[in-house]
C-alpha cells in the first residue's frame, strides 16, 4: 500500500467559548485511556482502501431534490449553523455598545463571508433607507455638496481588497487572561472586497483648501453620530466612499448604504452609516479619539492618534478550543495582515519561538489585506506552543508580548499586535498560553 | 461654482425581466413630454450644494438601533431585496432540471456573494450530511480510497479566485430571442474565492496509472448521480477538491459538503456534491457530454469535450432593462473573463464597433477569474450602441456574433462568447439588440 500523508491527525472545532467536557474527555480516552496501545486500528490511516463496490449509494442519491427558486438568496448548509458571530457574555455593559467576533476558526482564504464580518457598535445598528441618505462635504472647501446615494453610484469607481479590523482586537490579552478561541482572541477582524469612490475625487470635486484643510472629521448617521478625525494625507491616498462589500451593497451591520474606508486603519476610524465629511485645519479630538481608543502608556501618559494596525499575525488551525486527535500530519494555517501595506513573509514555531520555519504565502498577496499563510507539520504527540510571526514590506517584525509589553506596560487596551500562542497538550487539547 | 461630474446620468435599475412600463413611462416624460425644456431644474447638478445647517438629522440618528447578536449570520439591507436570482419562466419543464441566474447587474467588483451564486440543477438539490459523505478514488489506480470530509479537511490547500460558468451561459443569444436584461444573458455566470486540496495530490496519494490513466470520470451525489470526463491534463494542472467558498464551507447550492473544480472549464463539468473519481484510459461518453453540452455544427456534425470557456465579456452598466435618466457623466462597468488564463485587454464601444477605447482593468487580474472592467462615457442623449471585446493572455479576441455564426451556424447552444450589444435609446431605455 502506498505511503500517505493521512496518517492520522484529526481536528475537532469546537467554536463555543468554552471547550465541552464531552470533547476533552473523548481525547483524553484516546491518548490517556491506553487507547495508542489498545487502540491500533484508530491510528490506520482515516482514508481507507476503497473500491467501487466498498461506496454506498447514500439516501440523497435515491431522492429528487427541490428545484430552483427554493432559494433567491441562499444560505450556508444547515450543518454549519454553529458557524456565526458570537458575542463576549459580560464584555460590554450593553449590546447596544458592543461587538460580535468572526469565528477565524471556521474560515478558509482571505474573504470573510458578509454574513460573518464582525460587528462593533455604539448606538445599535440603524436601518436606513437608501433613498432617504446624503453624504455632506463642507467645511474648508469651495462649494459644499450633497450627494445622494445615486449621485455616488454613478460615478468613477473603484473595487480593492482590505482587512478591517478593530482597534481593539486582542485587547483581552494585554493581562494574561487568556480567552479561549481564536474566535475572541482576534475575531473583531474580517476581510472584503469593496467598491466606492476614491475620496480624493470627492474632495477635489469641492474644492478643499489645499493650504488649510488637513485633515476631516467623518460622521455616522447612527444613532451614537459617531465622529473621527481622518489626515488628509491619508484621505488623498487610498481612502473610499465604499457602498458595496463583496461584490453587494454594503451589509446594514458595516454601514449600508455608505461607510469610510481608510485601508490600513483601525476599525473605528472606517466610520459607518457615513453622513458627513468636513475639511478643517486641526484634529477634531472627539469623544472617540480622546477619552476612547488612546494608547495608555507606563509613564501615565497616553498616546493619541495611533490608528494604523501593525503588523500581525494568527494561526486559526489548530488554535485554541479545537483538539487535535491524532499524531501524523497536520497542516497548520492562518492569517496575516499590516497597515503599512504588504506582507511579505510569515514564519512559524512549533516550540514557543525557539526555532522558526517559513510559511507558504497563498497568491495574490494584496496591500493592507489578509494574507492566508500555511505549513506543514507532522506532530509527534508531544507538547507543542504554536506561534506565527508576521514581516511587511516595512521590513517592520510582529513582537513577541514581552517585547511589546516592554514598551507599552499593561495598562493598553488598544493595538495589540503581539504573536499569539497556542498550546498542544499531548492529549492534543489547544489552549490560549502566554509564554514569557 | 466649481465643475463637477455630476452633470446628469441616473441609471434606474431594472431588476425585473421585463421593463416596467411605469419606468419606461418615466423616462419618456423626461425625454420626449417636452422635460428637456420645461424641467431645467430637474437637468440641475444632482449633487446640491450644501451646508451643515441644509443636513437634516434623519430619523434613524435619533433612535437607538438593535444590539450585536440580532444577526448571529448577517442578511442584506430589506431595501435591497429585489437582488435576487431568478429564474427563466418557461426555460425548462420542471425546477429540478433548470437553472436561476445570478443579477450581474445588481453586482459590484469580481467577487458574486454566495447567496446570489447561480444555481444549476439536474434533479434539485440535495441535503447532504458532511458526516455521511464520501469521496472514493478508484479505477486504473495502486490503492483504491475512501475519504471523509476530516481527511480531506486536514490535507494540504489553496486557495484561489476562479470563475464558474455554465456552457449554455448567452444560450438565447444564438438566435435573436433578445432576452430583456443581463441577468437572462449572462447570468449563468458567478465568481469566488474557492479553497480545497489539489486534485493532484488526491491521484499520487492513490498511485494513479502514469501510463494509462488518462481520464477521470467524475460523479456527483445529487439524484442525478450526474458524471462527467476529465483530462488528467487538467486535473493535474491547476483543478482542486473544493470544500470551501468566499471563506466558508461551499453552499448547499454550489455543491456541499464538495465539489470538483476545474478552472476555465464550463460549469457542468465543476460537478457538485462529488463523491467518486475514477481514473480510465478512455472517455466515458456519458449522457451529459453526449447527448447533451456538444456543439451542434452547420455541417452536421458535432463537436464533444469542447468545455473550455474562451474570453469573453459583458457590459454590466448600463445595460438591458436599465434606464439612463439624464445625459453626461457615466462610468461604463462590465465583466471580462477566459478559461484560458488572464485578460490582457478589455476594448469598450459607443457605436456599435466601429471605434474603440481601451477600458481600466481592475487589479489584480487573475487567471481564469473574472476581471472588472471600467471606462468613462459622456453620453450625448443621441442613440448609442455599447460594446465590449476581451483579449486574453493567449491573444484571443473576442468575436463579433457575426463571425461566431460563420463558423458556427445557429444550431448551437453552448458556448456563445459572441460580442454584447446593448442599444441606448434616446429616451434612456436600454435594451439587447443583436447588430449585423
Amino acid at each position: 500500500m502506498k505511503d500517505s500523508l493521512l496518517t492520522g491527525t484529526r481536528i475537532r472545532p469546537a467554536p463555543e467559548n468554552h471547550l465541552g467536557e464531552d470533547v476533552i474527555q473523548e481525547a483524553r480516552r484516546r491518548f490517556m485511556g491506553g487507547a495508542l496501545m489498545a487502540g491500533a486500528a484508530a491510528m490506520a490511516a482515516p482514508a481507507v482502501a476503497a473500491s467501487a463496490e466498498s461506496l454506498d449509494i447514500p439516501e440523497w442519491t435515491r431522492q429528487l431534490g427541490p428545484g430552483v427558486g427554493t432559494h433567491p438568496y441562499g444560505m450556508p448548509s444547515r450543518y454549519e449553523a454553529n458557524v456565526q458571530r458570537r458575542e463576549s457574555p459580560g464584555l460590554t455593559r450593553t449590546k447596544q455598545s458592543s461587538v460580535s467576533f468572526t469565528p477565524l476558526q471556521s474560515l478558509f482564504g482571505i474573504v470573510t463571508p458578509s454574513g460573518l464580518h464582525f460587528e462593533r457598535y455604539h448606538a445599535g445598528l440603524p436601518d436606513i433607507d437608501p433613498a432617504e441618505h446624503r453624504l455632506a462635504i463642507h467645511g474648508l472647501v469651495e462649494q459644499p455638496r450633497l450627494y445622494t446615494m445615486d449621485d455616488l453610484l454613478r460615478l468613477p469607481s473603484e473595487s480593492r481588497f482590505h482587512f478591517v479590523e478593530c482597534g481593539a482586537n486582542t485587547a483581552m490579552e494585554w493581562g494574561n487572561s487568556a480567552v479561549p478561541t481564536v474566535q475572541y482572541t482576534h475575531g473583531m477582524l474580517s476581510c472584503s472586497e469593496y467598491t466606492g469612490v476614491p475620496l480624493k475625487l470627492l474632495l477635489e470635486e469641492s474644492g478643499y483648501d489645499r493650504k488649510l484643510g488637513k485633515y476631516l472629521l467623518a460622521e455616522g448617521s447612527d444613532g451614537a453620530a459617531l465622529t473621527r478625525t481622518i489626515g488628509i494625507d491619508a484621505a488623498l491616498d487610498d481612502a473610499m466612499v465604499v457602498y458595496a462589500q463583496n461584490g453587494e451593497m454594503l451589509r446594514p451591520e458595516q454601514g449600508y448604504p455608505l461607510r469610510l474606508l481608510v485601508p490600513g486603519v483601525q476599525g473605528i476610524s472606517q466610520v459607518k452609516w457615513l453622513r458627513r465629511l468636513e475639511v478643517g485645519d486641526m484634529p477634531w479630538n472627539t469623544r472617540e479619539e480622546s477619552l476612547q481608543y488612546a494608547d495608555f502608556m507606563p509613564d501615565g501618559r497616553y498616546r493619541q492618534y495611533t490608528w494604523i494596525q501593525e503588523a500581525k499575525s494568527v494561526i486559526t488551525t489548530p488554535s485554541g478550543g479545537q483538539v487535535i486527535m491524532d499524531k501524523g500530519y497536520h497542516q497548520i494555517t492562518g492569517l496575516a495582515w499590516s497597515g503599512r501595506g504588504r506582507i511579505t513573509r510569515v514564519d512559524v514555531s512549533t516550540d514557543g519561538g525557539r526555532n522558526w520555519r517559513e510559511a507558504t504565502l497563498q497568491a495574490p498577496v494584496m496591500s493592507k489585506c489578509l494574507t492566508r499563510f500555511r505549513c506543514d507539520w507532522n506532530w509527534d504527540g508531544g507538547p507543542a506552543l504554536l506561534q506565527s510571526r508576521a514581516i511587511d514590506e516595512t521590513g517592520y517584525v510582529q513582537p513577541q508580548m514581552k517585547q511589546l509589553r516592554e514598551v507599552r506596560g499593561t495598562r493598553s487596551i488598544y493595538h495589540n499586535n503581539a504573536i499569539q500562542t497556542w498550546k498542544v497538550a499531548e492529549d492534543g487539547v489547544v489552549t490560549n498560553v502566554q509564554v514569557s
